[in-house]
């Protein structure tokens, strides 16, 4: 759906951890923590604290203060949320809770984008976060186990990134949404995450282009978050079937944050800190330095659970896409 | 905030357990599984299949197909939210998934509300669901263990409700929202989420006199959930204090649900199937039934998680609010 009037981001923050700090992006993002703790007591407690640290940034950089927000639309990947509930405390502003896995940052953004847009709020914020330490014990193996990862597991991130979105502003701009469907192809294999979100993502961009009656080459970039390097091949290799090349314009931030040759991530990163980090570290940033102009940005989600994976259910996959604009009427 | 124009709630049903269909509102509820598995292998699948029995047939009773919905807000207890998940496959609508606890109602119906509102959406449903058996396994000791319970204790309801809203139709109508932010009173007790809950309920409550400028006697019901006996007691305490009399219009969906006397329920339902039945039950058949003109709805939720409780951490609380009128005009 097109906005009926793009939404200005008004500013956009990006906080992480030492490793995502020393990856590629290093130097793309507003702030960096030595500390996986980051000076807290838990790892749980210390992904909150970062994403309390993206929220303050985003609305420092727009000339705001936290409490000058309508609304917040937050979510993370632990069980109940606790991330966003537990960094909403003390803010007195109006909280939505979401849960989307890695496709969250779309989610929200996708939320504050309509809210701004039809008017129930005049700023907004979409946040999210994921933390390496927190997600491991609560996914797969506590840290101390020393669970030996496949080739195509992802690295969760130790990331949080906010966007303050506007009903006015200098941009870059939402102009556009295309909201994803919970699709399951089957894939089984809870380490193989990039696989079985492949064809959610494949399903949304093409839904995209097709509803807009625009092609790839609309774009300057093409970003998924967070299909890794498999993921990204096989989406690749969908649209070379339809005959649509995706080179040159088509990136994942799973494989932007960090170095597979050096940082040992095996296929990647992933989590919903590594795409919001992303867009709102390297992204947003270089869209106000003139990189690019126009972007469209699809994070992907696993729908499953440890739970449902023992029981022995496959994998649901979601992929939300949004279009970002330097322009206000970019592409509208 | 006050809606440009009331959405209109088309179609709405309840699926519910055996216990939940021999309490005080038996024979309210438009289906009633008398096996807590539902016939399914596990009870997550039996959740996953209660809440989309309760979006069938609520699209049903609308005269609708499900795949004519323009969009689902769907969430619930489960880790990953994976009643949600996996109760999307296979219906090819986009979908948002929330997390807020018992509140979680009230969150999609705020989020359905104002993407019909605002234009993204012609037809939207809101659906929530939670379930006694895998809720405990979850939250607190499998069902294997027998393990007592406090008096402050609520029982976790066998539940789903489901809302279509559309942006024409006979009613009801939801007219007004009242977003909540997030409150942490300081309460530990996990086993007393009623008294931690109850302090959120009262501040958007509070918020929303304030707003529209309406008192308590504007409406003819006004419909916490679920706070329980103890948590019930404390908002109508605090009321009280204020000088505003609740009495003869405040209820409690988790003691409307179960009858605390024959039931062994301790406090009262809980989770958010709980106020989701209740209100696509019992309220809404209720408003068409002429029972009630102006009901306000007030969806309370805990956002600790056991990590979070076993890290030593109080419970941030909140509570969103929809007011439902049997005229397009009322109240507006």
């Amino acid at each position: 759906m097109r906005l009926g009037r793009p939404v200005a981001v008004r500013g956009f923050a990006a906080a992480v951890g030492r490793k995502e700090a020393e990856g590629p992006l290093r130097g793309r993002f507003d702030r960096a923590f030595t500390d996986s703790y980051c000076g807290q007591a838990s790892w749980e407690k210390a992904e909150s604290f970062m994403q309390k640290t993206a929220v303050r940034l985003a609305c420092r950089k727009a000339e705001l203060r936290p409490e000058d927000l309508d609304c917040v639309f937050a979510g993370d990947l632990l069980n109940q949320c606790i991330a966003s509930a537990y960094a909403q405390r003390g803010l007195s502003v109006p909280f939505f809770g979401l849960y989307g896995a890695c496709s969250t940052m779309a989610e929200s953004l996708s939320l504050a984008a309509m809210a701004v847009d039809g008017g129930f709020a005049r700023l907004c914020a979409a946040v999210t976060s994921s933390h390496f330490c927190s997600a491991e014990r609560q996914f797969r193996t506590p840290l101390e186990y020393g669970g030996q990862r496949t080739p195509t597991a992802q690295w969760t991130a130790t990331a949080a990134g906010c966007c303050v979105l506007a009903e006015t502003g200098g941009g870059p701009f939402v102009t556009a949404l295309t909201w994803g469907e919970v699709y399951d192809a089957g894939v089984k294999d809870m380490t193989n995450m990039g696989g079985a979100m492949a064809p959610a993502a494949y399903r949304t961009l093409r839904q995209h282009f097709e509803d807009t009656g625009r092609g790839p080459d609309a774009y300057d970039l093409i970003l998924t978050g967070d299909l890794g390097a498999l993921g990204a091949e096989v989406l690749t290799d969908f649209f070379a079937r339809d005959g649509v090349d995706l080179r040159g314009r088509y990136d994942d931030c799973g494989l932007l944050l960090f170095s597979r040759e050096t940082q040992d991530v095996h296929a990647g990163g992933s989590g919903c800190g590594c795409s919001a980090a992303v867009l709102c570290g390297h992204v947003l940033t270089g869209m106000r330095e003139g990189r690019w102009k126009n972007v469209l940005f699809a994070a992907t989600g696993a729908l499953m659970s440890p739970t449902s994976s023992l029981q022995g259910e496959s994998i649901p996959a979601i992929c939300h896409a949004a279009a970002f604009s330097t322009e206000v009427d970019g592409l509208c």
